[in-house]
C-alpha cells in the first residue's frame, strides 16, 4: 500500500512576495513526514506532526505567529479526526500551549484507548481554560501566550485595532480596506491529509482565526465536521479525507470538510463529487444567503478500491497553497493554485487534482 | 397560522417519584409561552424563554442545579437556531451566567442585525472566559458561579467524587453502579421548538453537561447540529425543528437534531423520517461502533404544505418527558413517554406523535 501527505498551508490570498517561501515550507515538511511514515509511524501521529510543523512556521496563522485577538491576546483552535473507528478531538479558544493540534491528537488517542471509569465518556472536545488545564496534566508543553506573539502579528494587530478604533469612533459601518499584506493572513487555516501504509486516514486542522476576533469565538478548526473529516475505506464505500480552510462562519455553517467527503463519496468521479458540494452546498447554499462572498478552499483525499488514489483541491479563495507527496513519488509536488482570470474571488471556484 | 411550542426537559432515566414535578413544571411553563406566543413574540424570543423556564428550575439539569464538573466547578452549554435564515447562537462552558440561553439567542440575534465593521463577521459560537466577557458587555446578567451551586448539585458532586476517587484508589476500571437518584440526572438537556404566529420555527437546547465531566469539555447543546435544529417551510421543503437530549458523546458524533431534522425533511411521513434516523442514524451508526448503549432522545415538529403541523418525539432512554401546546389545544399536554416492556435502553428505540 502505497502512502500519501497533504499539506493545507491555507486558502486565501497568498501574495506573490511568499509563494517562494510556502512552497520551500511545503517542501521540506513534505520530506519529514515523508521519513515518519517510512519508519511506520500511524497515520495520527504523522498529521500530527505535519501540522504542527507548519503551526511551528510563522509564515502561518496557526501556533507561532498566528492572529491575535481583540483583547490583543492569542486563542487557537486544532482538531483531529481519524478514520477507522472514527474518532475526533479538537480544541477550542486555547491559549499558552505552543502545538495545540498536539492536544487534538491526543483526545483522539485516548478515544481509542481504555475507557473511564463509572460510565464516563472520554470528552472529544475541549475549550479555554480546561482545554490548557487538561494539556497540563498530560504532558503537553504549555507557556505563556506572549511567547507566542511574533513582531509581526503584534504589528498587524496594532494596525487592524487602529483602524477598527477610526470606524467605531466615526460610528460608521462601511468596510475599510485593508492593505495587501495585512489581509493575506486573514483567511489562513492551516491542514493536512495522511494515509498510511495501513491504508489508515487522518486528517488535522489548526487554526489562529481571524484577526480581532471576539474573544472566545470558536472557529472552523474546532467544530465537528467543518474543519476535517476521515474515513477509512470500507466494503463498498471509498476512502476519503478532507481538510479546509477559508471563512469561518461560512465553513462552519455547511459544514464543509464533512459534506465535501461525502459528496466525494458518492460519486464515483471524485472531481465530480467536490465540484457538486462547492456549487450545491457552499456557493448557493441556503445556509449563506446572507453572505456576499463565500470563501473556502478544500484539500481531499480520495481512496478508491483496488487502491487508486485521487488527490483534489478546490476554492473560491484567490489563492490555495498545496503540497503532497506519496511513496510512489520521487519528489514532493507544491502547487500554488489561483482563480482563472475572470474568477471572482468568494463567486466563483476553480478545481484540480491528480490520481496517483 | 397556529403556533406550536414544545418542551423536552430532558431524555434519560426519571425516577416515578419525580413525574409528577415534571408534569406540572411543563404545564405551567407550556402556559407562560402560551400567553407571549398570544402577545406577539417572535419564535427566537419565545424559544429563548422557554428554556430560561427550565434553566431556572432546579428540576432540571440546566441553569440552577446542574451537574458540577470534576473540579467542582459548574460550566454550561446552550444553543438557539431559527429556522428563517438560519442563523445558529452557541455558547459553551461558560461559567457565572445564570441563563446561557440568553447569550446563545443573543448571538442570534446580532447575526440577524447589521454586519460588524472591516468585514468582520458576528460570531456564532463563543466560550468559556470570552462568552462571559461577551455577556457582561452585552447587558447580560452575570454572577459569581457559586450562587449557581444549589444542595443537591452539591451532595451529588461529591456523592459522586467520592466513588470515583475510591475507583482511582482502586485503580481499577470497573463500572460502578450509581444509586436510582443519583443516576436519574445524568443525561437531561432541556429543550424547546416554537412555531410563532407567522410561521418561523426556532429551536433551542441548554445543559450543565454530565457530572465529573472534564473541565472545558463541549458538549452538544454547544455544537452546530448537534443540540438543535430549525429550518422554515420553504417551496417544496417541509419545515422542521428538532431539539435532542442523551448522551452527548453519541449525540454530537451523529450530529443527531441536524440528521434527524433532514431525515424527516426527506420522507412524506415524519414518523418514517424520525425511525429511519434513529435506525440508520443512531442506534447502526458507524460511528457509534465502539458504543454498547446509544442513549438518546429526539423531540421534532413537522409543518407541512397546507399547513399541517406533526409533532413527534423518539428516544432510546428509559424515558423522555414531553410537554406540548398549540393555539388550537385548550391545555397543555405532558406525555412521560417510557420505553415498552422488553425494550433495552441504548438498544431499542420508541417513538409516538400526533398529528395537529
Amino acid at each position: 500500500m502505497s502512502c500519501f501527505y497533504l499539506f493545507l498551508p491555507g486558502a486565501g490570498y497568498h501574495s506573490t512576495q511568499k509563494k517562494d517561501a510556502y512552497v520551500k515550507l511545503c517542501k521540506s515538511k513534505c520530506l519529514k513526514v515523508s521519513h515518519l511514515l517510512k519508519k511506520g509511524w500511524g497515520a495520527v501521529e504523522c498529521v500530527a506532526e505535519a501540522v504542527k510543523c507548519l503551526e511551528d512556521s510563522v509564515l502561518t496563522n496557526a501556533g507561532m505567529g498566528y492572529n491575535l485577538n481583540l483583547s490583543g491576546s492569542v486563542e487557537c483552535d486544532a482538531s483531529v479526526m481519524e478514520g477507522k473507528k472514527l474518532m475526533f478531538g479538537a480544541v477550542g479558544a486555547i491559549s499558552g500551549v505552543k502545538n495545540p493540534i498536539e492536544v487534538s491528537a491526543s483526545l483522539v488517542t485516548r478515544q481509542l484507548g481504555d475507557k473511564l471509569s463509572l460510565g464516563r465518556l472520554h470528552p472529544s472536545v475541549l475549550v479555554g481554560d480546561g482545554a490548557k488545564q487538561w494539556a497540563e496534566e498530560n504532558g503537553i508543553k504549555t507557556l505563556e501566550t506572549r511567547h507566542l506573539i511574533t513582531d509581526d502579528a503584534q504589528k498587524t494587530y496594532q494596525n487592524h485595532k487602529r483602524e477598527l478604533d477610526i470606524v467605531n469612533e466615526r460610528d460608521a459601518n462601511k468596510k475599510m480596506k485593508l492593505s495587501e499584506q495585512e489581509e493575506e493572513k486573514i483567511q489562513d487555516t492551516v491542514g493536512a491529509i495522511v494515509m498510511d501504509t495501513s491504508g489508515n486516514i487522518a486528517t488535522a486542522v489548526s487554526s489562529g482565526g481571524i484577526s480581532l476576533k471576539q474573544p472566545g469565538r470558536l472557529g472552523p478548526a474546532a467544530t465537528y465536521g467543518a474543519g476535517c473529516w476521515a474515513y477509512n475505506q470500507r466494503p463498498g464505500k471509498a476512502g476519503v479525507g478532507t481538510s479546509t480552510s477559508g471563512s469561518g462562519e461560512h465553513i462552519m455553517k455547511t459544514l464543509l470538510a464533512r459534506e465535501s467527503a461525502l459528496s466525494i463519496q458518492r460519486e464515483d468521479n471524485a472531481s465530480l463529487g467536490l465540484s457538486n458540494c462547492f456549487k450545491n452546498n457552499f456557493l448557493e447554499s441556503e445556509f449563506l444567503e446572507e453572505e456576499a462572498d463565500k470563501l473556502a478552499g478544500v484539500l481531499a483525499l480520495k481512496q478508491n478500491e483496488g487502491d487508486t488514489v485521487e488527490v483534489l483541491w478546490g476554492h473560491t479563495t484567490d489563492s490555495m497553497c498545496v503540497g503532497y507527496m506519496s511513496s510512489s513519488l520521487k519528489k514532493p509536488k507544491v502547487v500554488m493554485s489561483r482563480l482563472p482570470e475572470g474568477g471572482i474571488p468568494g463567486k466563483s471556484f476553480t478545481m484540480s487534482g491528480v490520481s496517483i
